[in-house]
């Protein structure tokens, strides 16, 4: 049987007259380029939803349309200019109005150990999503910077010694209209903001320096996220902000966590 | 050192001038009973998150009174009422404007099986989520329904079979003002809407029964997503809804998924 | 079409000659009493894995049987005799020289904070696995321990402080013949291996208390698990051990492990 | 204070006498280069787990030169000799008798559709374990390959369709001494054994295809594993396998699953 006698039943009408907000394709893995802001591109391991809006209309969408574009970025670099443009093609190609993508992978920065300067790499989860629709292009990018924090509290009422623990800072932001804003420039910003960073590699003396960095500058969840906050809002570049705190508390099987979200500016999509 | 003499650091004046959002414990476990609708109660493992707003003035909130007072539910009944008493608590104790929680938890439904009539109990994951502040109440009941989808296209185009596989309906509803919806009742509804239901035990009987139905009511994603799209609208116990819908094909390694938000009336918070 | 006339495909032989280790039913989710310590019965969510040995002849094994057979312990008492039971009645009913069951669920013990006493009831990590076959029967208790270590290394070369962690100790024991070991009895031993313990609710009082302590007992993984290794040698109840301590370093964005596996004492199956 | 004159609390002798037979890192993310068996490198995102045999002398290991070891293979080609070279520094540096490690990454490989021909690479969780000692090296290559499964008693007894799901092969095996065999190679292999394979991208040509050569390939997941047995009893290159099947039921909320483990021959560690 010929491919072009098979029967389109995603083509069909549908009578319920429900328009979808979205449908398509999810944890779709994929290799991709991302920039990076010294200078080349770094490899790496890319998780992809793609839906679009479906029109009451139509039964159904092209499943494998969705693939097909998505896979022509293959080792290929994408920036927030080719998010845009997987979004435009994919608009065209399902004629549909809105279209919507979220990448998530997990990106790779260089620490100099603070004292011994030894190098080593830090992963990063991070996450860009893009809305294009009539009405503009939204992008927002999305980073996971692991952090430590010793406890105030601890600190305080404590003979010696102070709790610690591991944490992370989630952060996601909308660029201010022609703004831009490396991966790079967001982590390092919010890896300070714990009592300490944290680093792959340390030696005996980095070890000293970080464990006495950190027992000097304690932090509750609310001293991070607070400061968190007040960075966001200085930020020219930017014009929306979440960003979630949790910590994994070492004295307690759960965890606290802090949350905000503030819109900075009116957004003005692209 | 007596108790008093320990200095509350968490009182002390912040200068930043940053009232936060949220902030509170997560992912705390504890047992709950959960209320029934034939009668009686069902006891569940709780996985609660539970945050508050903090005042500009206070530089911390007090974890342990949010622990002390989840606790005081522990092996007791948990129902909607029940979560804005712990956020009624948990205002007055920690002076907060607002306060914030969500239970999940894994409930078990009893089923017969089709035609051997069978009794087994399938699990499903739910969440309690509920938002008290001086503008009111708000509750949303969630669940998480699994179901298998029976592919129409492949059903169309093919001499025989059907690719086919599980998949799950994740709904959220707010409650109309004054109305009540049972756990098992929006269950039952959503997992009508598949191909065909799941059952942890089925005889050869039955599973004969459930592959004819189920090749005898293909459903694309889609159709599942405006079934129930069309399922809430009509339902006058409801006044939002958010659902997605996930299946797992069996010819990817990937998902297919449709998402739908609506407000269907102006939220009345109680 | 009557039941007894549908073909019963699993019971066609099989010409490849290869009888399979281990073949059943997996993920299955029960409600299910665990006897406790003190007195009476705590209610868990169980997660449910159970197999069988399948002869070469037959093609395939009758799944339904499992579930059926599981089904009847749903919100009954379930110890290692009645893990016994359960794989008795798996070889009967499928004709099966072995059968092999796991059973993971979480387990609250109530926990007194060190100072204040405040009783708060912390979450564990357990599991039961069962072996019966023509030569015995083998029973193992699993248990997942959170703990916490403050680094030795840390303290020693730093002016102030010390970085710490959470942690967890994952062990499984078989029982020496005719002994018995209570989940509580196995938890308690364990979690004094930390530097200090963790506690769902902890006061001001009682948090100083853990910090000091904590500092007072540096511990490095390696100790953690030789203190384990020495108590399990030491312990006549048990003919096997295996153990893996984790933590989740605060200055690091991986973790520390230490594993060991020792057999005491020559298996002698019940 | 000068590096030299910090003390490595590591290296003083512990009194306990236990040797510690695995410690180390664990959960360390890099970057990696795998050989292709076509030609060429793919770069794919590790995660390690390196440990070492611990002499019962010294209190401690030294954590910070595991990290520096492996990131000397940052975005470097890592194969079979990498993996024993990695062990051989590491028995070396830390003066230990046994090394080991775990790499897991997802890989990705390049697959037509059955009809069309349209190229899309699909992604496999593939782990390379080795194990360094006096002894000899051990090297064992673990895949998981999705698969899908029609069942053979739904079509039997089915007027019409069958439920059909996604399933997964694990397959962990040993080179037979002096043997080699790729990636590519056992993943291909695998692949066959479910009732159909899986793509990213299909056309509608390519489901028809699929769709009815799963109905006419239907198999239990004991046909899945038995085929995998016998395929592996009878290659050559292989000393020893572990095999898991799992499918997630479409009919279930549960997985069923068939495991298998068998040593062909003896093994000679090189």
């Amino acid at each position: 049987m010929a491919k072009e006698e098979l029967i389109d039943l995603a083509m069909t009408r549908d009578p319920r007259g429900v328009v979808i907000q979205r449908v398509g394709i999810k944890d779709l893995h994929i290799p991709l380029q991302i920039k990076k802001r010294d200078n080349g591109f770094q490899e790496v391991l890319g998780n992809v939803t793609l839906g679009v809006e479906l029109p009451h209309k139509y039964r159904g969408t092209h499943m494998s349309r969705l693939v097909e574009i998505v896979s022509q970025w293959s080792r290929k670099p994408l920036g927030g200019h080719d998010v845009r443009l997987i979004l435009d093609q994919v608009r065209n190609k399902l004629k549909a109005d809105q279209a919507h993508i979220t990448v998530k992978f997990k990106y790779f920065i260089s620490k100099k150990a603070p004292v011994s300067k030894s190098v080593s790499a830090l992963d990063y989860d991070c996450e860009f999503t893009g809305n294009l629709s009539n009405e503009g292009f939204d992008f927002i990018l999305g980073v996971e910077v692991p952090i430590a924090t010793v406890c105030p509290c601890s600190k305080e009422i404590s003979k010696y010694g102070a709790h610690n623990q591991r944490g992370v800072i989630r952060a996601r932001i909308r660029y201010e209209k022609g703004k831009f804003y490396w991966i790079e420039d967001l982590i390092e910003q919010l890896e300070t903001l714990g009592s300490h960073e944290l680093y792959p590699m340390l030696k005996r003396i980095d070890e000293k320096y970080v464990t006495e960095h950190g027992y000097e500058n304690p932090k509750f969840i609310e001293d991070v996220l607070r400061d968190a906050v007040v960075m966001f809002r200085a930020n020219e570049h930017i014009s929306w902000f979440e960003v979630e705190c949790e910590t994994f508390e070492s004295i307690h099987n759960h965890s606290v966590y802090a949350y905000q979200q503030e819109c900075l500016k009116q957004p003005k999509l692209r």
